[in-house]
């Protein structure tokens, strides 16, 4: 398969996606809780196997990480990961910023990503070395390089741990604007040039995995807390930057003992 | 002026603002600082201006009390409370959940609010003891009756006052969902039923005023954190709630020693 064949399918599974969602979205349903307490729906459940299909009928050889129907052939050189419902707390809100995400990894690497927002009809998607577009035109991050002006968002809530809590705090008087959360979301738009400077902790491979295709290809810098690359077996910690010089102050002032 | 003249006039100057923003939106800028350091743009400015002229041509001897070109008038029956870009901090980073929010004072209550989101084409509007309306169409309040099953929001900062601060952080442990900010739309989704209490502080009576129609319409109750009624010279603190009992429990943790 190509690359052209693989971003197709790609494009496929999210748009699969796209549907099942606002079929639930702002209606009364049954909400459970999951072992780690994040709220789940029957929308999630059955939009990640509306993905799966997809998958099945185009690349039955290949990896499936998803976050509601678990892990099937990782040892395959293509993966795909997905979350069909991104922002789970927004959905069950009411606030139309949730998102499917895909990502493909070839070999480990993230190559291909999408971000897809349906309540508001914006997808985001990127191919590695070739560019990221929204809604089909190309876009890229901002030239911001320095921490003191940068727009700055970190996730809604608190790190677990108290070490990461404390570092995560060190960027709270940082930056012109400096804002809680909106998921996968802030990424989309920091791969869109309006935010600079992302950080997040407590992330699973699902939620992360699609914005590092999304941030490099649009020019910025994505690592975990220590400044290396994000895979399957990551931290969790996110740290997504417009550009090197900012991800190199960011790292530097989360590096600080 | 009938109640219905007042609220063709309050719709009319939704309406007029509605385009203005949406023309600068994810576009350079240029972006200035005011005395708050909150951000604030041209956009801003124009679209009060826009807001302004509905006002002048309709009802030229009503008061008018805007966030960007001051006050007027204060002392006439009826007074427009105008909020050009709510949520400036989501409009200057591509998010598109900042909205118009128009209040009318009758006597110094507040009989009419808006909260117009025109990104995602969304109105949510309500008339004092006829109704609350979600792009015309009924909306109510959730019956959320127990601060353990509510979903929450707070401010997307921290109050700046450390006692504030702290009964503000009674509630982080609080809720089936607990989330920060969201602005003024934060309070439309508590209107139509998805979310249950909302709290903040700091804020201006343009911040606040149009969400108090809106929110008691629906079915809702909304103080500030002594549970008082809120008018052009409260606090700036403000606790809304799906319903009375919701509203009072919130009360007692804020009011506990």
């Amino acid at each position: 398969m190509t690359l052209d064949d693989l971003l197709a399918t790609a494009m496929a599974v999210s748009e699969a996606a796209r549907p099942i969602p606002l079929g639930y979205f702002r209606k009364p349903m049954e909400i459970v809780d999951k072992a780690d307490l994040s709220p789940v729906t029957v929308a999630d459940r059955e939009t990640e196997r509306v993905m799966r299909e997809v998958l099945a009928a185009r690349v039955p050889e290949h990896g499936i990480f998803g976050e509601e129907h678990g892990r099937e052939r990782l040892d395959h050189r293509f993966v795909w990961v997905l979350d069909p419902i991104d922002g789970t707390r927004s959905f069950i809100t009411g606030m139309p910023l949730f998102n499917n995400l895909v990502a493909l990894l070839d070999n480990g690497v993230p190559v291909i990503g999408i971000v897809d927002t349906p309540a508001i009809g914006e997808r985001y998607h990127a191919v590695k070395g070739r560019g990221a577009w929204f809604n089909g035109q190309p876009i890229t991050t901002s030239g911001c390089t320095s921490l003191a002006r940068a727009a700055i968002y970190r996730a809604g809530h608190a790190p677990e741990d108290a070490a990461q809590a404390a570092r995560f705090e060190r960027f709270a008087d940082q930056g012109r604007v400096n804002r809680y959360g909106y998921d996968a979301y802030a990424y989309a738009l920091l791969a869109s040039g309006h935010v600079d400077l992302m950080l997040e902790t407590d992330l699973e491979p699902y939620d992360y995995l699609s914005l590092v295709p999304l941030v490099e290809a649009a020019g910025g810098v994505v690592t975990d807390w220590a400044g290396q690359p994000l895979g399957l077996g990551s931290t969790g910690e996110v740290l997504a930057a417009a550009t090197p010089e900012l991800h190199s102050q960011a790292l530097a002032l989360l590096r600080q003992s």
